[in-house]
């Protein structure tokens, strides 16, 4: 994995109707974004979930793959007749939908000859060009091509594959955060927070979130940075302002 | 509620750093999809995650509103520096960003004149001509402008103010679903479902998802139709490919 000393972003493009619908939860989101961000540097700059058709799935390769330093697509590259992940980024970059070598050489091998029927043979098919992104618990590869990822919709299946997308990826500045709990509502903070914002803002960026707790409300006020200093900075700051107002830190 | 004998879609658009950065677990998306499904007959068709970037949400409500027949949007809507989803729809729809003169009443009435402080006031701004959509559970209501519909991202609070969306909503035609949860894999049914795919593609949307459960793999058929008829008609297809496969069902 090169080092590059910038912000490297990356999208994620959900690919099924059962997310869409309300059907399955949603789990990959969060497991991609904290991989990416804890082990390669690179925050999600944005998520979008499509349905299984054809056309939706080009456009939005397209302008995703324009857009951001990698795309990382879920769902939609298995066996059956709504797997059509693979036949539609081969045809939004206008290559070969075909048989890869190795890939086909792989499941052959995992489900034996007399056992790979059509359906299985499907997983092997994917754009010309793709580069294969092993799968160490079920075998049907993932795959890459251009700066487009694509990897199954099961949770487990995707976890147990994401470290072999590393060796594609461009390494980003690690973004380093740090929460505070506290036992206060967001109004009696705002408008010291937004003091505080505008004075980093150019280097640390301050979200602000209400939580639930023991029967108490509260607001997580998280800040991430690329820069560890500045985030002690803003940190001092923040510390400041809760000492000031004598909230109440939760401990966790 | 009007009711359209029609599809009727909808896109949700979720602005918030702390989903993007895999921090927060969205919730939303599940509630408010079944909700659309079932109470309103609206299938969201396309959902997208952005951070809390103006120029961003702006793109993205002006596309999102052209394409689909409302927008959903959660989160930003409260009191902090980095709520700026009423501002920014405000800009992207060209009109004034200022008081709701019944949402100002609503939220001094909440708080009492002496603790209504700046930050609280500027949960009553929003984009001039907006509607409210009330919030029973914490008093700051959402609003609605054009085919634009703002909730916040708080989980609890935007399920205890989804009814008061429903008098905005035109109905579209209410989608059956029934799911089939099979004892077998994939590529052992993926050719008979392409067959009956194909037969009912017009009318019936056929998913395919692998679980795992008690130590087993299965997989799950999900059919989806506006057409009782049309359903029961795919579903006897089905069922004669599991009886003659041999296939278990899983009672649920």
């Amino acid at each position: 994995m090169k080092k590059k000393n910038k912000k490297v972003n990356a999208a994620i493009l959900i690919i099924g109707n059962e997310i869409l619908s309300g059907r399955t939860q949603d789990k990959n989101v969060v497991f991609i974004s904290n991989w990416l961000n804890l082990k390669c540097g690179i925050s999600v700059s944005e998520v979008r979930i499509i349905p299984d058709l054809k056309k939706v799935i080009i456009n939005n390769i397209l302008e995703l793959s324009k857009n951001f330093d990698y795309v990382f697509t879920t769902g939609g590259i298995g066996p059956t007749h709504d797997d059509i992940t693979a036949k539609s980024i081969s045809d939004a970059f206008k290559v070969q939908y075909e048989f890869h070598e190795e890939a086909y050489k792989i499941l052959e091998n995992y489900y034996g000859k007399s056992k790979f029927n059509d359906g299985r043979k499907k997983m092997a098919k994917m754009p010309r060009g793709s580069k294969l992104i092993k799968n160490p618990s079920s075998a049907a590869p993932g795959f890459i091509i251009k700066n487009v990822l694509s990897l199954p919709g099961v949770p487990s299946i995707l976890n147990s594959m994401i470290e072999n997308c590393k060796q594609f990826l461009v390494k980003g500045s690690k973004v380093h955060s740090k929460t505070l709990n506290l036992f206060t509502v967001e109004s009696s903070i705002s408008k010291e927070l937004t003091v505080i914002h505008n004075k980093y803002k150019q280097f640390v960026d301050i979200g602000s979130y209400p939580f639930f707790r023991l029967g108490k409300v509260g607001v997580s006020i998280v800040t991430r940075s690329t820069s560890k200093i500045k985030l002690q900075k803003v940190n001092r700051d923040l510390n400041e302002l809760v000492s000031s107002k004598k909230i109440k830190i939760l401990k966790i």
